[in-house]
């Protein structure tokens, strides 16, 4: 194929250096559809990434679509900060009766603003607040936002260093599996917690994903959850669970605790919960932890209706019954199958997962890179996650199809038996 | 009229009691369209309030809502975390015709995610990193955001304590006015940064709104400004505008800074820069300070590429000429015409405002509530500022009509009137 | 005079570079009595700087030394943490005798450690204890101590940056006369407390000093510290004198807040209050305050009794009567003679102060440092002070005769003099 | 015998709550001589207390004692701020004579003021300033101090809590044996070292406490400590240890970290540095990181030269040879002798120790309490230590004889045995 360079002047030019994902895939996406995306040459391109997770039906998924444009064609209101409106009250209705319900959950909805971060500043804010405490208990590898609380709660010190104050309050614990079984699960913690010598300030909450993304997909044993839960009720500390990448369906069930049987005190959703990729996102909390003062926190993009709008649709359409969480059980073994075949071939790689998140580890973090880079040519959206981007990263949309998994997993089995 | 109540119980009941607007305005929105909204019961509301600024072309502008259904309709690619799309590329090429080059600006553009918030932690941020020092300085009754960053540089005592932890880094100085003429200006804080003395860390950065929107419309004067501007480059800080809620034309100028000739080294915009209300952000720099590293700042929904596609079509049809900043201007000169003869009547009240964002100061703010709740029953939308809502704000769409406007004016001076 | 240079090899070779004094001073000293100290050959120098106000009573007071040597003689407990003892209790006795009582004050004590930088910290917990808040005021040029807690609230840039860590908490305030009368005062400092919205956080307390003397002999009106106490009082701050220097009679009376008749809540008192050199300190605060619980401040060194004895016999000797405050008063007029008629041939240099600490200011402050290194090769010790080092300060003994101080006086004038 | 209570009446009313050991040791102590105390009324106590460690040499040395006296009787200067002296000199030169050139130590010398948390405050602000960077890891359990930066490396919650905001910056780690063995050594942090996502930020170093005295008598392997020394070495980080109250013989060597061989890169000596009981304190450091710049850090008390000759005389007398280690090493076998003995006869009660700082720990710390109270009785004095006071501590002076020895051990074996 005889492929010209896109043009990317006006990004190389006007955009700041800090624009990413541009650079591991030089195309100029135009449009989308399903599990495809297309450049501005028609050039498709299989996604595995479904945007960090924030796809899970797919791109422009029809259904959700045909409701926003009836939403917008009839002018519904799209603006709303936290006035009530009817796309809300919809939202808060069908959120209520599809996600909370069935599962016996009654947390009172906050919405904190629209990206993952807000919805992270306000679960600190109000575990800060309800407890009188200022540590927050956070993991190795975890990531859970950019502005300067999330971030003070995230691992990654390439991007720590990025805020340029030092990070406080926050305390770094292992994460399952994080010492390779030579130290029985939190033994550290609750020595810490027990010992009024240790020197922890005593937490306001602990903040967990339960399967890391941007960490490099380290999935958390259900009975890990239920002790950090058990150890969280113990000494007082509230249980945040951020279910921002794995929640709405991505591990399997609705929320990513469920299997474990857990129930968090507070919980963040975000990426996928519009289902159309339209910023939204919750704070969802026990409502005995409703102390928030009327306005004690604000933003401009709360009411965002279109994404309540798709968001309804979404949950109507995909979670009335049982059938996504089976499909992506369905999904799930077959990519297993896949990884167990191409990584049993060389020693240098690993793999694990959960739902339709899945990683290979590389020994030499060089090879995941080039992994992607080789994916790429072949036409497929893949990342790297994972302190060092040693983990290639599998995050198809929860909605694509066996076929399209199947020629997925075929090029991504190609490129890493090309990639020694 | 008879009124029955709406039916706001799943509000009351599922949505946490920081919600706001909702109970001053105790409807249920349904539609809008130009600068009305519409209840669910068809109920008009005229919009002296625009999305708190973020709507300044007026609801579901039907430029932008053709622009953005055939974006969607067309299945253009919705969610694009920073992959370089044709949507992408058209908005910053817009942005670089229409808002940089006639005003001789060479900004670097950051998409920082997608709310005013984002764009001001990463405004600090790279402030920080740029400088290599921590405190920012900034304004009383300053208003910059919800997360931990930009909350410890707003003013807001109420919203402060939200926080859970202390507030550190930030330094508050007098904004214009503040002390009523008696103290030269900047000879407190010149004489801090000129003393080795005097305590205060060399701050790597001052932020500042023109226009005080939240903090009760206080209008800096343009020589103000100017001076502000030439102690930063005197002292080696750099001068960030904060213009997410008067960019965009609010004040007249697509950029609020324009009138008094200063060029900021940052520049964040959000809230009306998508034109219909979509979550969207800009911070900009000069490009000499552009030192982020790849990746170093990130965030899910950078790449809302549907407000990119609106932004792009409100850049080149309200800012193709001077036609959108000559309107504002004469709404400018209506509004304070009217607001002259409001206030005249009355010794407890006082106005001041520039472009189209104004507000009526009341000795007793219990006033100014019941001004906004009286114009509410008269359908009209109006919120408070300042920080004992001591403040009417007026913030109407830069598209109101003459007309509408007047009939809203007429309503604020009858409630006025009503008000004692 | 032919002099060699003293040995101070070992100095060189073996002790930190941030050793200071032994620099502007290259002498060996090795005796010292009353208003003298002599160098390891005999030579003397008389002088003016006492241990930077340590020694109110000259060196190696004699009636200091009958009680220090008979206590040591016959095995008084020297080292007694915070135990009873004899010498403690006789300590607390005279104390309540001859400073609190005569002057109507019925503070609390506490042994905090025997430096000034402990009864800050001291000071600083118990505020934020018992008000539950952080912010500290100070003022510009002030200056309280070098360990973490008292560095934030010293206002030098220099020191300041020795921190290693953002120093935060801390929020500075125009000391008296800092902004020349231009603006009126503590009119920025109360408006910030008023104004819910100043971005002020707010504060625990002010601490501040009523002569600042490592700040330039910066002299706080009687007038202008009435109005902050009564701000302090209005607004529920603890007010927190920092006597260190300037306490024990080297403004006059034994406290220097006394000719101002404002009562602090908290006062911190050390250098001079062991009257003979010896590491002692106190904080002192309102009963009702006293909101410790046993042991959660403690110490190595809080039961120096050697100290304890020292300060007994220097407040039956000279608070017993007014005799000091009196002789002080007529050294304060002999002072300021002298620094008006110096200061009266140069357009270049002022003076200030009270009691028997005063300054020399010079517009250049490269003349101050002449000053002192001329004024020590003729025997007499000063040094400088101020943020650029551009104030000689006079700091003699207390116990300085009339004489003594006229020669030094003379000293300086010819020095001055010769200083162009 | 009969007592009656002593006259306790002016530290009840006058001195703060904060006080605390003189509530444990109702007596109000009057003279002092070798290992016993003796209150006013002459009742003799045998001490086991040492001044917390800063009595290796007993109470009022004879030895020390005319030196001392000698200085004062020829008005030796007693307060010089970091002036040279020839007592300092005196000190500077026998301090390299006899403990550190027989040492092959070559450090650099700071006097940071005379108490022990001016010596970590100082220690903590090199480590910081020479690295850049914020962070200090300490153990848990560790004691450094009260001041805010020592205190915020100390593991305390109770003192912790004083501080009154927020302490930071700190990381505490598992000291040696914390975790009973079930996990490797340094597993865990060199683990959060290595990984890039562990959300550790990088220390700028490591401070550690040979044998934690306040912490309840945990003695760190040699062994461990080399690996200590090993990780710092590796990871970048600077190695300080805190030897205030271990050092100056009370292990054995001059140093406590000989033995392990490692030689730290900053060292904190205070307590029983003068010898005397009289307050001073060392911060010593490789000579290449004495980064300081001049008068970068000051304090009042640095020269405290009456100290400075007991020292001299202190190092003069007792580190001329290994006569005091052999003699601590020989008290040691008898300490250990007994307290084997003790413990063999209960379940209940463990013992440890190393040189003269021995602690027995009681599963129930009501006993540690009640053991010391008993001890008092009989005219012993014993404190407890431990986060929960749990831990009964042995610090007899160095200079002990055996038959004090076995007189006091002959004590805490009969209350021991009484306390059940």
């Amino acid at each position: 194929m005889t492929i010209t360079a896109p043009d990317l002047s006006v990004f190389e030019e006007r955009e700041s250096n800090v624009r990413s994902y541009c650079r591991d895939w030089p195309a100029v996406f135009d449009r989308a559809q399903g599990s495809h995306l297309y450049d501005e040459r028609g050039r498709p391109y299989l996604d595995f990434f479904a945007g960090a997770g924030a796809l899970n039906y797919g791109h422009n998924n029809p259904v959700l679509k045909r409701a926003l444009l009836d939403y917008l064609e009839r002018d519904g209101i799209t603006h709303g900060l936290d006035m009530a409106s009817a796309a809300k009250r919809s939202f808060l209705e069908a959120f209520e009766h599809y996600a909370l319900r069935p599962r016996d959950l009654s947390y009172t909805v906050m919405f904190p603003g629209p990206t993952g971060t807000n919805a992270v500043e306000a679960a600190l804010k109000l575990a800060r607040k309800v407890t009188g405490r200022e540590t927050i208990v956070s993991f190795t590898n975890a990531f859970h936002g950019m502005s300067l609380g999330a971030l003070a709660v995230t691992g990654n010190a390439f991007k720590r260093a990025g805020a340029g104050v030092p990070l406080v309050h926050g305390a770094p614990m292992p994460f399952d599996r994080y010492l390779d079984g030579q130290v029985p699960d939190f033994l550290w913690f609750e020595r810490l917690l027990e010992d009024k010598g240790s020197g922890l300030n005593k937490p306001a909450a602990v903040i967990v994903e339960t399967v890391q993304g941007e960490g490099g997909i380290n999935v958390a044993r259900a009975q890990w959850l239920r002790q950090l839960a058990a150890l969280c009720k113990r000494h007082g500390m509230l249980l945040i669970i951020d279910d921002i990448q794995m929640g709405c369906g991505r591990t399997g069930a609705f929320f990513s605790f469920e299997e474990a049987g857990v129930v968090p005190d507070i919980v963040t959703l975000s990426k996928s919960i519009s289902g159309y990729g339209l910023p939204m996102s919750l704070t969802l909390f026990k409502p005995e932890l409703d102390m928030w003062e009327v306005g004690e926190h604000n933003g401009t993009f709360r009411g965002n209706n279109p994404a309540f709008v798709t968001a309804t649709a979404a949950l109507a359409t995909y979670w009335k019954d049982d059938q996504t969480q089976k499909q992506t059980q369905a999904h799930a073994e077959q990519v297993e199958r896949s990884l167990q075949t191409i990584c049993a071939e060389r020693a240098d790689a690993s793999y694990r997962g959960r739902g339709l998140a899945w990683g290979i580890e590389f020994t030499n973090p060089e090879q995941a890179s080039a992994v992607c880079a080789r994916a790429f040519e072949h036409g497929l959206l893949l990342e790297t996650s994972g302190a060092l981007s040693e983990v290639v990263k599998l995050l198809p949309p929860l909605s694509i199809s066996s076929g399209e998994l199947e020629e997925g997993l075929s090029i991504l089995a190609r490129v890493v038996a090309e990639t020694r």
